[in-house]
């Protein structure tokens, strides 16, 4: 019987903030006798072995998977599919296949079909991140106390589900298992449509023709460069996450019009009430991720005042 | 002729995070001998007096400006017309009177037909804050390296101008000068409208029944939570914000819900180099907000990952 853990060989095809976090945990926690990556681009692979990030790095996804126990897609939702393809032949029999991609029914449909019999499939999303990309940017700690949400498809070989648990669960991470679709409409509010307005309302503000940019850019403290750190996350990446999760999206991006017109109109009426009952209610959500250890309860996240790096 | 600065005494109305951070800051840069201040809260008026954060604490707003060079209203912009009439036969001639509220044109309405001829109105916007409250909350470095914008009404003479904006850059603070009008059309989008998108998509989570609210706090990391943040200030001042800003406020929120409205179509018909696009441009402005020294470049601006306090 295979132990648990450690993992003899994980592969992690991608290199950006999370192959490279990953790369990190793994390391940090014991998790796998060798570590071998791949990145697309040629100066991310250099930079790979440059920094020694990973133990092998090869110039294909197939040379990087052969012979690997877990091989972990760190890259764009779109370019999941196409990967599968040519990786197929070259998993090993008995491997788990997993990913972290932010939109998981469409992962499913674009990956399963590549999948041999042999190989455990288990789709994953670590919820965790910053605005920062590229093999430089990760770092060990990013998992830890985040959540990892595993959406096993029906059928899925439970042995398999508990090593990959255990390996999130080595990386720092807490692990919930959710349905695809369950997945996908959770994340569409806490994550997909926040950054959809980030880039929006930044959007908005540098079109202005009666605010200047370097006036926006001056009085950002009042609010707005929360905003633009949220929009300046990796574009391809999002650009494939709003077009493969686009009716849960679309269902939530509803909502928030709609609630945001009657915001409007209780604006525009002047009814002051409506206003403070609304912002009144919002405090007890901020309590709750404080509470969950999902934020930090300094003011400003922490963020140093003053003179700024 | 009167030096620069230090003013004799400084009267603080008001001893929230703005109020109690001023009084900090006043301290830390010698920019006055004495520091009055009054609270509308008996509660907060007995905690700044426990931990002695200004020198004498009054009952009421007319006490406390007696005799004082500078008096700043550290109120909801709802309440400075209220505490103007309060105080205008007890502002000492030659006094400045000013104030810090995030809207500028309806604050000169509601506390310029109370002035007395004699004191100096120069309405003032200093750009920093946090989202905590109260008179514990304020530190002396809120404000440094932040825009402090003085809205000085036409005819304001120049030396009581230029002895607050000394006073500002006295807290730390960058200085600049421009209409009431076009400050109300400056914050409305760096603002204003942020933090209206961010109670609003706190209270469309709050609302869901597809998705609990214990799963929107456990999975907040992907990007709501920042949101959550901006949500948690204070509920009075910020419908006073809105209720008194409101045609510039209904403008930029125009904009941006078609712009929204476009990224959305955009979604439903899968245009991938639209989003794209946005999605590029918009890291240009984070930039230019961490080289104005407006943010920190560290990710997620430095917020502590791992075990959060």
């Amino acid at each position: 019987m295979t132990a648990i853990l450690p993992f003899d060989k994980v592969a992690l095809i991608g290199l950006g903030l999370i192959g490279s976090s990953l790369a990190h945990a793994i390391r940090r926690g014991g998790l796998s006798s060798r570590i071998a990556g791949h990145a697309q681009s040629a100066a991310t692979r250099s930079k790979a072995m440059e920094i020694g990030l990973v133990d092998e790095v090869h110039d294909t996804p197939a040379l990087a998977v052969a012979g690997a126990d877990l091989v972990i897609l760190c890259i764009p939702v779109g370019a999941c599919g196409p990967v599968a393809a040519q990786i197929s032949a070259s998993l090993k029999p008995g491997a788990i296949l997993s990913d972290v991609g932010s939109v998981k029914a469409a992962i499913i449909r674009d990956v399963a079909p590549h999948v041999p019999s042999a190989v455990h499939f288990i789709p994953g999303h670590p919820i965790a991140g910053t605005e920062q990309s590229g093999p430089e940017s990760g770092f060990a700690e990013l998992f830890d106390q985040r959540w990892c949400v595993l959406t096993p498809p029906p059928g899925a070989e439970e042995t398999a589900i508990e090593r990959l648990e255990a390996f999130w669960r080595g990386c720092g991470s807490n692990v919930e298992r959710m349905t695809a679709e369950h997945h996908d409409l959770v994340l569409a509010i806490t994550s997909h449509v926040p950054h959809l307005i980030a880039y929006n309302i930044v959007g908005t503000a540098a079109d202005l023709e009666t605010v200047t940019q370097s006036e926006v850019i001056k009085f950002s403290a009042g609010g707005f460069r929360d905003f633009t750190r949220i929009a300046a996350s990796d574009p391809v990446m999002w650009r494939d996450v709003f077009l493969n999760n686009r009716d849960a999206v679309l269902e939530m991006l509803g909502r928030f019009s709609e609630d945001l017109s009657a915001l409007q109109r209780a604006i525009r009426w002047g009814d002051g009430d409506a206003l403070f009952d609304l912002f009144t209610r919002t405090r007890a959500i901020r309590r709750g991720i404080i509470d969950a250890g999902q934020d930090s309860a300094t003011a400003d996240f922490g963020r140093p005042h003053g003179k700024q790096s």
